[in-house]
């Protein structure tokens, strides 16, 4: 063979954009992936459920696909798979706890035939050429891993999320010790995550977290306290559950997602506490306040979310009062402003006490800052460098950052998504894309909901809908039914302010109508003077552009 | 006569939510108003443009209300204006700049008969019992004050949006010395706004954004440089503006809000500059890159606006290239920050550098922090205080700052939006409530789009709508013509892959039919019918709700 051989590296999400992280790794008729992750809806994809990657590269390359690696058990990284697994039949790597997570999600989908194999910190599995060593690292879920591949061409190491903390609540740290290894045995490509790029200095320690709640439980000794945290974050709630030990509280547990994640955590260990301090939800009201905590889902403000429902006065089990002190342990993911926020004024409201992440240090992120990269950076020293997991202007910060310490923007790479990069012992560049747009998955529809329907539902959604249903006689030419007019979302048709406008509505379907040369139309026609009339007029009259819909029978 | 007069403090916006501040004082016969906001939209809210103040109970006392008084020229304080000056003929006070941009709303809106008063620092104004003196302050927007109002029962101080400033831009420092002796004489009850009563300490001073912004022209100095910044915030323009002059820039002004802005603040003296140094934005192309400055509008991703359009590559008038810095100079709104980060992604993307918040001192907010609040609580010693701008949360937090610094929470009220607060010179307490929702204005129409309408367009954007067409023969009871399924934001009934989904669809409407006794059988009979089968088959079948339409005619 003359062509040197190449690793690519396909990037099929998280880079350019935020959330379903996944990254292929491809040399020869070999390809690995690490994660399968989604992403939530944004404002503009109204009604969509959640998005998944997109696969047609995997899938028009399905022989070669030796397996799935997971680094952790979010959403973001894992929230995919069951969509995955139900096309390749591949085995998938990943703690413990991250499959317990992943299990749990194959269970509700049905999937029954997955091959789940745990790996810990320095373990080793070897895929076709690919051999990968997992690294344990500090993030806001345990059993988190980076992953060292070594592939024909070189070491690659894939940070996965992390954050450098030296007091990490879990027990064990990050471990420095074997990625200064690695780095001073060689590393060819490092990609690394870029959440927190745009922040100086350090992510603080999740102790600081356990030491302000600490406090919190000494200060509120007399008052009930409900906790609402992310339920993936098993080291903070191992931390809660031991202060309210220590406090001599029961804890009670609400919500779904909670009691799913401690169940699954505690079955594989990393999480441990004694079954006699667990109350059931159901019968906390003999408990006094000052023996009680409430650990509760919420903490974005979801509709269904034991925590909305206590701040609406909806919840039958916890009534929210002036003994109560709340502490929402979470940060609020951009876009949920309104309602978490919504929830805290609500809280108040009903006299409680609300502490949240602005007002006191009781959330920490799960991802490295500016300094804790360059740390990465220092001990790895990769020859070539991809940033990863951000948007484009975390990526562009990223490769600054990595310029700044001494590498050469041609050794670096911004990935769009749905780039694939080729990688060489000597050189690093693009190398052509493959699909990389998301798939849209709405109730049990998974990718028929495209450009087109998400257009409509926009424009349905800013002006309404207005139907113009009228029979026409074809044989004389004239409306022998209506026009009749159905609205949905443009004016309330039934309030009589709106009676004048119907009225005026209906003349100038009429009047449109009265243009048309009756020997010779089409009902085509026919719907688009309505269309064209309607439209012009409502523009003018209130300056608005419902959907018009004419409905023209023959009758 | 034996009941004692009260002043009667009325809530019509700014408190329990953010935005469309107004707030009105009624002694007796009389009422004065403060401010006339709008608020923007929420993401709950889709199609609707703006919401200002319910004033029934305005409408209520209409020969009462004897004047409106601004504080500000931001659109939460004076965008209502123009819809309170139709329905109410009284004279407007504001400084000269808040009359300009009110001046220009009310042209656009084509109302010329308004009075516009002007005031200035310590002008005094006697509106029947009411005598209301201007105190200047330092906020985002110049011409910025508090007003002391002294009524019958003792004196109000609203202290309007404000911070303390003490290297303001403008020159004039915010009127301590006054506010000083103000507290002096005796404040009865104090209006305080609330935005940054999360934040520790002080607010930044508008002179950190200037030697931040210096500093940026000084390392950009062979690039050109483009600054997005509040066109309302013309201290900091005119700063930008001598900072180009020092750096021998040339200024074009892109985008018609920056344009009338600028205008206005230069016939009013609040903004100077020698005309050569502005160049039309139509004939830069002769400039070198380092004699430019573009000030544009869009800092929160307006789709519409100029820095938007450059970013996408569709402004033609300025292309993004590698030489170029742009600075955003403005926080983002939150609600705005997909639309924000998306311009910053896509203008990193064309290779400019960009410099925005999070990465750079270049914006500070305009609100006084805690310890700016403490000092107007200390200085002004009110006997009853009522916190105002802000939700619930902001509300409450001010209380309790309030109480730290030594006022019984008798002496306070948080008030919700419409209530009403009875104050004499001895007691403070909620007396009842006022209409005090908002109402929402679409195109022309204002207050024609309610709830109804809203809940439309939420569930059609978020699963569409599907009409179910078809004729009926009364007298056989048997489908004539149909079923026709038209679609619209549900699936794409164009696809092939639909053409499934619509066939059983037709039959499901068929069977539905069938059971229904045609002898005795009322077409809302077969409406219900229908809507039951197929919402029932589509939950079944794709877990989804869309709203169904059936549309039946006699044929």
């Amino acid at each position: 063979m003359k062509k040197t051989k190449n690793l690519k590296v396909i990037f099929l999400g998280g880079v350019g954009e935020i959330g379903k992280n996944m990254t292929a790794f491809e040399y020869g008729d070999e390809i690995i992936v690490v994660d399968a992750g989604l992403a939530f809806p944004t404002a503009d994809m109204p009604g969509v459920d959640l998005v998944i990657p997109d696969v047609t590269y995997l899938r028009q390359n399905k022989d070669k696909v030796k397996g799935l690696i997971l680094t952790h058990g979010h959403e973001d990284h894992i929230g995919a798979v069951p969509y995955i697994l139900r096309e390749f039949k591949i085995p998938v790597y990943g703690t413990r706890l991250t499959l317990g997570m992943v299990e749990h999600k194959l269970q509700e989908q049905h999937i029954t035939d997955a091959e789940l194999i745990p790996i810990s910190n320095k373990s080793v599995v070897r895929l076709g050429k690919f051999v990968c060593e997992f690294v344990h690292v500090s993030h806001s879920v345990a059993g988190s891993v980076a992953v060292s591949i070594t592939t024909p061409v070189g070491v690659v190491f894939v940070t996965g999320d992390f954050k450098v903390d030296y007091t990490p609540l879990g027990g064990e740290i990050m471990d420095l010790n074997r990625i200064a290894e690695i780095g001073k045995k060689g590393v060819l490509l490092l990609l690394s995550e870029s959440t927190n790029v745009e922040r100086e200095g350090y992510t603080m320690s999740e102790s600081v977290v356990a030491a302000s709640i600490d406090r919190i439980f000494m200060e509120a000794r007399d008052r009930r306290i409900i906790i609402a945290t992310f339920a993936s974050n098993v080291d903070r709630l191992q931390q809660i559950i031991d202060i309210a030990v220590k406090y001599k509280r029961k804890v009670a547990i609400s919500g779904r997602s909670m009691l799913n994640n401690i169940e699954i955590a505690k079955k594989v260990g990393a999480i441990n506490y004694n079954e006699k301090i667990i109350v059931d939800i159901d019968k906390i009201s003999g408990i006094p306040d000052k023996n009680l905590l409430i650990l509760s889902t919420g903490t974005q403000g979801e509709p269904m979310s034991a925590l909305t429902r206590m701040a609406n006065g909806g919840f039958n089990k916890v009534k929210i009062g002036k003994n109560d002190t709340i502490i929402i342990s979470g940060s609020t993911i951009p876009g949920n402003e309104k309602d978490v926020y919504s929830v805290i004024n609500n809280l108040y409201r009903l006299g409680a006490q609300v502490i949240y992440d602005k007002i006191a240090a009781i959330h920490v992120s799960g991802h490295a800052c500016r300094e804790e990269l360059k740390l990465i950076h220092t001990l790895l020293k990769p020859k070539f460098f991809i940033p990863v997991h951000g948007e484009y202007r975390h990526l562009k910060q990223h490769a600054d950052l990595a310029h700044m310490l001494g590498m050469s923007y041609d050794n670096m790479v911004i990935p769009d998504i749905g780039d694939i990069v080729a990688v060489t012992g000597r050189k690093i560049a693009k190398a052509g894309t493959a699909r990389g747009g998301g798939v849209l998955v709405d109730g049990l529809g998974v990718g028929d909901v495209g450009n087109i329907v998400l257009k409509d539902r926009l424009e349905l959604s800013s002006e309404g809908i207005l139907l113009i249903v009228l029979g026409m006689d074809r044989t004389s030419g004239t409306i022998s039914s209506g026009p009749e007019i159905i609205s949905r979302g443009f004016i309330y048709t039934g309030a009589e302010t709106s009676f004048e406008l119907m009225d005026e509505l209906r003349s100038v379907v009429r009047s449109a109508l009265k243009n048309i040369d009756f020997k010779d139309f089409s009902m085509n026609q026919v719907r688009v003077s309505i269309v064209k009339a309607v439209r012009g007029y409502l523009g003018r009259k209130i300056k608005r552009r419902p959907m018009v819909l004419p409905i023209v029978y023959e009758s």
